[in-house]
């Protein structure tokens, strides 16, 4: 891979394990090969390096704009939950209190040569750190709201959560996280359901277009909703694996938090009533998600549309006397690359002349999972021409381009990855997806594979089954217990009548099933 | 002021009282009247509402360009900091420990029917919410320098602090807020001086092009400094009760941190080094300085530069009849100028078609700090024109404008507006700046005024004295105790030996006295 030469031998994956050989463990080496993140000293706590946190940072100002886009306007409101807060809506607290950080003392006091917290500091009330903000946000509400004129609120929230989760993978779950959340306040039951399904919509946009991750809209069922939730919507994804991951969640709450909070308005008669709330959220875990969709043996793929750097060019000067000559090539190269736009934006450049050899700065950003990379030696200038390598390609792929070619076709090449990697996350889905009748065909689909061989290209386990369903929780539970695999979702669409195969009992139509992170 | 209409008499202020009857209760009543903040359930946490928010959001859009930059990239590390990190650096520790928020348990569990902190949750090694990050990023820091070429480190992190202040004030002191931290390690002292002294610039730049807050730059006494740093320095400005407020500040620190958090590399020679390190941070405070830097008895005034709007138009039809012709007049205005571009970006426009009283809704926007309010009746529509009110000048001075004239020259009155405050700011810090040479002035200066009659234009007290110091620490801690007076900062520039006034002694140059925030 030096010397801008196409290399024909790879000797190896530049991450070990493979996806075949160690799923899991391939997942962390990604993580630690495209320095997304690395694990915290702290249980459970990740820190997101720089190229992680410009992922975050790009998904925040797309999706920030389409929520401002459709009427919302952001807040921030206390860390802090005072627990009788948290106390008010009963469902609501039973679903968090096993996993909260509590603050107890304000100080520190030195005791034997060692810091412990002051005995004479302890809070009154304890204070929790917010899990999710609907009860502390509803504080502020039910300030806020008096008259139907002041309805709707639609206020969203970028923040970070606590949730002092046992078991955690980076991105997938974590005891601290970063994420936003939505919190509306309406004067009626219908508007409250729009907005709880607008939103849903947006996210589905935002996954599919921006992320090239395919998503099924559904809802879920009474043992996965929202803890205090009337019904809980949600986009889910198929990672590598053919698990599920639940990517983001719209909640209609009904009138569940009003009433916990205390948001009443009086309405056009001058009668007073409580207003109805929704709330919607997505968090890093969409980085998880976009590295288990797109991710592969070799590192990172970054969707261009988020893409840190667009393009990487790499300069190659191995005599000190062709540097100035390759380098200001470069440079220019970079500027008139950076003056075409993809995205309604300036194409993002990256300009590497560092010293280190070009072939282990090839690899650095191809494990960072750079859409394009530009590799660009003495004998390039001379024919005007640059090899470009495409990460939706294999890496052995690059070819000479000629400059022209590229910067005129530069925002092209980059709407093709983008659709590329859509179109192949989703047949990769469909082909993982299977219309499943019987129960025995189902228990096969989900039963646990014989100890594979290395590459041993069968499916892990499973995928998304599509069976019907009487809608019993028993029932799930009961498949759960057996196979780990519970109903993702109810898809909005295509409602079809049929028979549950496990009760023989009807069914109004198939929903999703699968394992799930 | 309905109908569109100039009105002569303007019976009160918008903001009751006034500055001069009550400065801190004024300071409340505009944050309320503006609609910008309220205080929270949670002791000493506040909400920031949409308004506020705002502000905000515009505030890290322009320094966080300015960050990158100057090459800086943002990542994020955990809220936790185990309580031994904290302990590395003794001098910090000692600073931060009596404020502390102290998480010990991690799960809650009912008892008596009510929720208590589980016994059984008990943390082994309590964690401390973040007052500042060096420890925890200095814990990455190391892991990730092993050679010079490693370095510069620059990071930023965008992020929630919690420091537990007795005594809380909206924006200027609460026990979380939200802030930028840089954090950067460097081969050489040298360097690491750089950084430190152009992230000040950085701070210095953006008090004065984009809040219009004339800000001194400085060196803190040993008093003052960062816990733990080898030297801090700051940006200080000066509110309109004259005293002053600290807006940023940077921090060399030396080789403090990284001997503490072991942040080592090899140098060229291939000898072992401890990296040289610094922290540079502004707050959610910056607000409370616009709102005391350029607010008046009539509320907020933003910056043409970070307001959330620039311009409001408000339409105003008395007569059902009228409203679509003024609704779709002022919607074209509103598309017109949303076309023109100002400080590199489409000017920001709100149309307000609210069914409200016209004059009402005018003093809302005018309490919130809107740049230019156009108000557009049937008649102005006739003539081709509409009333124009600038938030620099007098509510009563609003004007007639042709239309088409607005719309060419917006731009240039919403540069004008950001000049005319800054420049009334200056004027106001400059009026109130005094070369002071005698302990007797000095004195006479800081005193508390007699019981003032209300509409009283006098100064509430002093402002700031540029006078000598010999640098001794202890007669700082006496002049504190005098007068709650303390030294500001040792300004960058001006340096001019001189005589001590308080001691007889020599003095390197005159040094910023005042009261503080």
């Amino acid at each position: 891979m030096s010397n801008g030469k196409p290399q024909n031998a790879k000797p190896q994956t530049a991450i070990t394990p493979t996806r075949a050989d160690n799923y899991q463990d391939w997942y962390q080496e990604v993580i630690k090969a495209a320095d997304l993140a690395e694990n915290s000293d702290v249980r459970g706590c990740m820190v997101i390096k720089p190229w992680g946190y410009a992922l975050w940072e790009n998904i925040q100002h797309q999706l920030d704009a389409m929520f401002k886009a459709t009427g919302h306007v952001n807040a921030y409101f206390p860390l802090f939950i005072p627990l009788s807060f948290l106390e008010k809506e009963a469902t609501h607290v039973e679903g968090f209190a096993k996993e909260c950080a509590v603050v107890t003392h304000h100080r520190l006091v030195a005791k034997d040569g060692k810091l412990v917290p002051d005995p004479d500091s302890v809070l009154e009330e304890p204070l929790v750190v917010r899990p999710t903000s609907e009860t502390i946000i509803g504080a502020s509400f039910a300030r806020w709201v008096q008259s139907y004129r002041d309805l709707p609120l639609l206020i969203n929230q970028w923040a970070n959560i606590v949730r002092w989760e046992m078991r955690t993978r980076m991105f997938l779950r974590t005891a601290e996280f970063l994420w936003q959340e939505g919190h509306t306040a309406h004067a009626t039951r219908d508007e409250a359901v729009d907005e709880t399904m607008k939103m849903l919509g947006v996210y589905a946009e935002f996954a599919e277009q921006y992320m090239a991750m395919p998503v099924i809209q559904g809802e879920k069922t009474a043992a996965e909703r929202f803890p205090g939730a009337v019904s809980t919507y949600c986009i889910e994804a198929m990672m590598q694996d053919q698990k599920a991951l639940q990517a983001g969640t719209s909640h209609f709450l009904g009138q569940n938090f009003a009433k916990a909070s205390g948001i009443q308005f009086m309405d056009q008669n001058n009668a007073l009533s409580h207003a109805w709330t929704t709330s919607w959220g997505v968090s890093t875990r969409l980085i998880g998600g976009m590295i288990m969709t797109h991710a592969d043996d070799d590192g990172m793929v970054c969707p261009p549309r988020l893409a840190p750097r667009h393009v990487v060019i790499i300069a190659i000067a191995q005599k000190p006397e062709d540097r100035p000559r390759v380098h200001d090539y470069c440079a220019a190269l970079a500027k008139e690359l950076r003056a075409q736009s993809y995205d309604g934006a300036p194409v993002r450049v990256e300009l590497d002349v560092r010293d280190a050899n070009g072939g282990e700065r090839r690899w650095q950003w191809w494990k960072k999972g750079v859409p394009v990379l530009l590799e660009v030696g003495p004998r390039d200038i001379d024919k005007d021409s640059v090899f470009m390598g495409r990460r939706d390609k294999a890496p052995r792929e690059k070819a000479g381009v000629a400059r022209g070619e590229i910067v005129a076709k530069i925002g092209t090449f980059l709407q093709e990855i983008q659709d590329n990697l859509f179109a192949r996350a989703k047949v990769f889905r469909d082909a993982n997806t299977k219309v499943i009748d019987t129960k025995d065909d189902f228990y096969a689909f989900f039963a646990e594979p014989k100890k594979k061989q290395s590459n041993d290209p069968t499916p892990i386990h499973g995928g998304f089954a599509m069976t019907h369903y009487n809608g019993d929780p028993a029932l799930e539970a009961k498949i759960k217990d057996d196979l780990k695999v519970t109903v993702r979702c109810i898809p909005l669409t295509g409602a079809e009548p049929g028979t549950c195969p496990f009760t023989g009992e009807a069914s109004k139509q198939r929903v999703v099933w699968a394992k799930a992170y």
